[in-house]
């Protein structure tokens, strides 16, 4: 009866174990730095909240479960409804603004693909009751924080800085429909991952008018702020749109990391529920899928059925992160080592319960510490012990019976003391 | 649109979240000074899975998904047979003995209790490659390493210890045939939970043969072990396991943590996989259910298709153990305080860039920072970093104009200082 793992997770032997943790660490510890408190929801919500407001490229990729009750779930294929639900059910006990972080484990039935996985771990970024760019702008600095803190640089990886109100309002003077929009977001988005061709199919099944496509396709073509803020007959929205854009990157300057930061008109985000700014983050060579991304969504806790609240955020998976940080040579040097504080072997087999009653003590006491299962000769102990990293070997050997002594054994240097058996024994 | 959580799960908002952070942060750090690596596998795993070895009680308790391919999932109920089909996959990879453990999400469609939720953690220790018991008494210490970590003492708990292996050799002494055994296991894993009458009623219903029943309940009457060595007619087997039993209470007490252990005939355990030593751990009250339990399971990684080595090892899930915890005054007092390293203040709009800027610099250099989003005025202000527990704040003020200096005043004592700037913008 041999039964395989499924396809597209999965299993964390030790190693990959020691990877995923230092990962989410990572997350954690940036996040509380930056002055995040974290949440976490179930794995599994009622289907209908993913079926609202997410877009339905994730509402086709749930894994759909019914309970014994008949009721409807969905594993959760992002925490950005969960969150919704959780702020809005405490939203008067909550003060503000909400500044939380989660690193949720979550699943999508994707076609397993490099750096796309169906299931995986998100970092979640949100801030909650502040409208202002500023929140923006310390989402994505929080974001390149961590990137910076496990060794990635303005040359590895770039910020794509967008905003959706300013795009609705540039496609809206081109005569598109505010009804389209969503629809015309989904199409959009994919720009950067198809040919010039094939986009423009794609947006004519859309979009009939033969002229409105060709100011569409002109409008995404626009290379920098300067280029849109030129541009005839802005709308008064527009242009606010546009100021948002400026102050954004004059404030990522403030906090010095501009560089890594540019505007991209062509980020447009899969998931429906964004309002304002848009971003994600790229490897600079290109090859990889996007890191992370996020945005401004001030309208989904009102769909949720809460208050009309502001809100920005941002998720990065571990999956295309984990790719890069390998192929940039920061990964494997910067874990941390798996290290005992003392290992106990003992000479021969009378002193074998000695050895089990230290390592009792010594961890009781809050050390490391492990022994062989086998009494076996002290050399094999002594390769164990240097196999599991230990810093010092405690040998239980004659010296014990003659005068109540033990050797501990630097294992990094070889030198030996002998030590009084009570120090370890109370 | 408000869409309510599903039942039996829980949301983990700050507070919530900090109580679980610690709890498992705590099973980490035990679990790692006892030797044992971390491992994980997939939130689901094929249906099949469970189907096989688990026993009835968690099937019927799965939470099942079919996939796009049709294939029928579910979510995991419990880790250990990932476990076993992670170690039979690598098994000729893995250095032996396996000392691993996990701290998995797990779910069971189960009916909502006090102590019993439908979404749970629960901590995993197993030893695979040691048949010998000092590996049962080393994960039975490990888990009272922890328990005795966070406070509790053999006055609140206690491990209750059998053998499935002595349990059959006396069953079988009565006439009941091998075949019957694990269906009577689930019977007599009920029979602390039951009245005298209501326990036979139920035994009578499997077993149709009035003495071999009534001989059943003599046996569960046994208080002691030496009571079953006096027994006439032990079969050589059962003077085996009982002698193992009582190797495995001495080693207790080598381990020093005999007073926490007792030999108790009834415990059986409800999972069908176990095949010797068993154990759980109650509050000595006996008000709640048990905290955690484990055994010896020799034949699950052979029936899952890989070589026949033996394992043992426990499970201690984190809402049984919270309830404790809490009642015992050992978990709010405990809990780590979120702290900042400095909260960022500014006397005027006019330093607001400046706050931003200062936030920053600090927050790249590993400091825990915070600023107010409102330029509100100072007052209000020092209370935010009061209420966000800062260590100190930093107000930026005329001096910064004038001399360039900054006032770090101490939010505990409340001194203040006049620090340059430069020392925090470089």
């Amino acid at each position: 009866m041999k039964i395989p793992p499924v396809k597209g997770t999965r299993d964390f032997y030790p190693h990959e174990m020691a990877v995923r943790n230092w990962l989410i660490e990572g997350w954690k510890k940036v996040s509380v730095r930056n002055g995040f408190e974290e949440y976490d929801g179930p794995i599994f919500e009622y289907l209908q909240m993913y079926q609202i407001k997410s877009g339905d490229e994730i509402s086709e990729q749930l894994f759909r479960l019914t309970d014994r009750g008949g009721r409807e779930l969905a594993i959760r294929p992002e925490i950005t409804p969960t969150l919704a639900r959780m702020v809005n059910q405490q939203i008067n006990a909550l003060p503000r603004p909400i500044k939380w972080f989660s690193t949720p484990r979550l699943c999508r039935a994707e076609r397993p693909q490099k750096g796309r996985l169906r299931e995986f771990f998100q970092w979640n970024i949100d801030i909650i009751g502040i409208d202002d760019v500023l929140a923006d702008a310390e989402v994505i600095f929080c974001a390149l924080d961590y990137l910076q803190e496990v060794g990635l640089t303005a040359k590895d990886i770039v910020v794509k800085i967008s905003s959706r109100k300013m795009l609705a309002e540039l496609l809206l003077s081109t005569g598109v429909a505010e009804t389209e929009l969503e629809a015309l977001y989904a199409i959009l988005d994919k720009h950067s991952k198809l040919s010039d061709e094939d986009f423009r199919d794609m947006l004519g099944e859309k979009i009939a008018d033969a002229d409105k496509c060709k100011k569409i396709i002109g409008l995404m073509t626009a290379k920098s702020i300067e280029q849109i803020s030129g541009m005839a007959q802005l709308s008064e929205k527009a242009k606010e749109a546009l100021d948002e854009v400026k102050r954004l990157f004059e404030l990522l300057k403030v906090m010095r990391v501009g560089d890594f930061c540019e505007f991209d008109i062509a980020i447009v985000r899969g998931l429906a529920y964004y309002t304002g700014i848009v971003f994600e983050i790229y490897d600079k060579v290109g090859e990889l899928r996007a890191i992370g991304g996020g945005g401004r969504y001030d309208n989904l806790l009102k769909q949720f059925g809460g208050p009309d609240i502001p809100a920005t955020g941002f998720g990065i998976g571990d999956c295309v992160l984990g790719i890069l940080l390998e192929e940039k040579g920061l990964l494997q040097r910067q874990l941390p080592k798996h290290r005992l504080d003392y290992f106990v072997a003992a000479t021969d087999k009378q002193f074998f319960q000695k050895a089990v009653e230290i390592t009792a003590m010594l961890r009781r006491k809050g050390l490391a510490v492990n022994f062989s299962y086998k009494a076996a000769n002290l050399g094999k102990q002594l390769k164990q012990a240097s196999d599991e990293n230990a810093r010092k070997c405690i040998i239980i050997g004659d010296e014990f019976i003659k005068n109540n002594e033990l050797i501990v054994k630097d294992m990094a240097g070889g030198s030996q003391e002998l030590i009084k058996a009570d120090k370890f024994f109370t």
